[in-house]
């Protein structure tokens, strides 16, 4: 029993769906790591006999254990403002009239390119501390505010930075096809042109990127727009995951499957035949009710079809200043149930399993497995659909990542 | 200026209805406090002169200074979790099976009678916590999970303890007829005559009431039965305030009105006679954001019409176990905007002056004006607009209630 710490009178739900309680769950468990790694998980009684002198030891007080949560799609780094353009449509404004004073996406393109690299760094801080005291230990960070190389390579490379000085773990994500800069108007392939052949290589060639997306949609790229990037991105041996189905079906689901996608995230207008197609694939379905509830759309995500197809559901904040300017992964686990029915326990397999699986992490993030890396919180809870049901009083007690505390309240 | 603190390099939206600018906000301010007080506010410019050496200097790094948030309606106090109920409502389970499985409030009540005051009182402690990390400073409580004399007192009690061993600043309203317990199944009247007769003349008396509510609806108490508890009240010198118009409209809101009550609450069904009583009798609307979105609700407040009346309109968490689990007056801001159109200025006043008078305090709280109460937040913002449209990131740095600093992170 050469380990280095003992999780004791502990409830633990697992999220390992070999396990045949609801969320995995194991009542009374010990948790054994070692070198960062789970290396014992199971009940208590079936503990091997130790030396309580050998180890130490943490107590859990009855409290419960789930893996780190992991928010699979953020786009948290963005320099300026959205609360004026809030506010102008609080007052009556129209998109139309928001658009013509500078508001949109644009001018957060805008505050980001002027953003030096301190400010960017300095607010991804803040936004990573506030997720990590929820109990986050993973989360991925989308560019796509740059829409030209110098800026997207500056998100990329602050993300990065991010990575290495937080405890938190960065999965970065190369989304320069976000939407059309202004220097591209009503040319949307010569800046298509410009992603393939300038941004995405020289990006991916420097180690800034785990993934590449792509804004799919009428108001976005085309579905061939679209493909040209997956190439390029296949081209780096990249993975690919898309922004799908939001506001119309324009089939970008079956394209990012036929591209083996890590996931297609949105997906609040997609078909039977999209849902096919993903599990064919394997792919992920990621659910993004931050965004659903501030647009007030009405429209949810085809919850059933992807149950009866046992598509992996993921569930992430979408964190970003125009549409889900929510910096809460919990939050999302109870408008997961709240706006699109999921269950408590498809919620947090929502944000630990199948989290995981979107960012192609299965293998050592998302449940609480021997051998899968020792990302774990302790929760001030009685039961796990506590979290789903209850939000605001933080019940996060302690949080590890690969077996360190790095609680942070 | 003999004062005990000045603020500096700091604005201020004072939300002070004499000041012209949105917010009643000032720019570049300064802020003395002497004996709790606001004991000076006005533009840095326009400010006495003073020794630097004679008194603390609190410097706000260009951040914004509000009144101390204030949620004015909360059930906060309760026993046991309805995690389960939840789960089993998203597993399919209709509200007549979760009744018949022992759930809805009945579960609480059987939970908060068994509950001790220990426990009341060290979970209470964990969500005023919650709230003080928001840049809440005062906060009403209500009882109604007790529905008999011995739980009803120990609810008001541990309410009254929080006040006096908690920094933040509690106001208790007795709730006695908030359903109907099983003990009075089918006896409504009989129930009311318990309330009447013992439990509410026994409280108020011991001082543990600021004022007194009923839950009026069809689900609930009638409009006969509502007005024998306002008499009590009235005799007893007791200012009411009335959960009326949630599912139906009862017409709860006129009768509260003749009462003079202190306000009606969620209000999603009020027409506009109600609403025309309302402004005769200057009682508070207050809007539960949280309840409408828990309870995907579709039927919203009519808010053009209590802007057309001037009646004021607070915001508040309404946070309960069974209809808002959501412990977050922070939170409420952006669902006041995002679910029902309240302007991000007007969401602010909702959870600041308009709440004080909620209280009947708006004569010491919820704006920054010389002889209030020194209740402050200072937001690491660059825009009042900011804490509606965005949330998470609890940019709470400072809070100061009476003008001592209680900031809790
Ligand atoms: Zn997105
Ligand atoms: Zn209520």
């Amino acid at each position: 029993m050469d380990w280095d710490l003992l999780w004791l009178d502990i409830n633990v739900a697992t999220l390992d769906p070999a396990r045949t309680a609801a969320y995995g769950a194991i009542e009374d468990a010990a948790v054994a790591i070692k070198d960062g790694k789970i290396a014992w998980v199971g009940p208590r009684s079936e503990l091997p006999e130790f030396d309580p002198f050998s180890l130490p030891i943490q107590r859990g007080d009855g409290n419960w254990l789930t893996p780190g949560l992991i928010d699979c799609h953020t786009h948290l780094l963005f320099g300026g403002s959205r609360a004026n353009e809030f506010e102008q449509r609080l007052h009556g404004a129209s998109y139309q009239q928001i658009a013509e004073a500078g508001g949109g996406i644009l001018s957060t393109v805008q505050a980001t390119r002027k953003a030096d690299e301190e400010q960017l760094f300095q607010h991804g801080r803040i936004r990573l501390n506030a997720l990590l005291r929820e109990g986050v230990t993973t989360v991925e960070i989308k560019s796509g505010y740059g829409l030209e190389l110098a800026t997207e390579q500056r998100m990329l490379e602050v993300a990065r930075h991010l990575g290495r000085l937080h405890p938190l773990e960065i999965h970065t994500t190369y989304l320069g096809a976000h939407a059309l800069p202004a220097e591209f108007k009503d040319d949307a392939n010569g800046y298509i042109d410009s992603v393939i052949n300038s941004q995405l290589p020289l990006l991916a060639d420097a180690g800034l990127m785990d993934a590449v997306d792509v804004f799919c949609e009428t108001i976005g790229f085309d579905l061939a727009q679209t493909e040209r990037i997956f190439q390029a991105a296949q081209r780096h041996n990249l993975p690919v995951k898309l922004h799908a189905e939001q506001l119309s079906n324009l089939g970008g689901s079956q394209l990012a499957a036929r591209y083996r996608a890590l996931s297609v995230d949105h997906i609040e207008c997609l078909d039977e035949a999209g849902v096919a197609a993903l599990a064919d694939a394997g792919t992920v379905a990621v659910l993004l009710p931050g965004a659903f509830y501030f647009l007030r759309e009405t429209r949810k995500p085809p919850i059933e079809l992807l149950r009866q197809y046992g598509i992996p559901m993921a569930v992430a904040s979408d964190y970003n200043p125009g549409s889900s300017p929510l910096c809460s992964t919990l939050l999302m686990l109870n408008m997961s149930c709240t706006l699109f029915n999921l269950t408590p326990e498809e919620a947090l397999a929502g944000v630990t399993r199948h989290a995981a699986r979107a960012l192609g992490q299965q293998h050592r993030l998302g449940q609480i497995t021997v051998g899968m890396d020792a990302d774990l919180v302790q929760w001030a809870i009685r039961h796990p659909a506590e979290l789903a049901w209850q939000y605001g009083t933080a019940p996060a007690v302690e949080v590890m990542k690969a077996g360190k505390f790095i609680t942070h309240r």
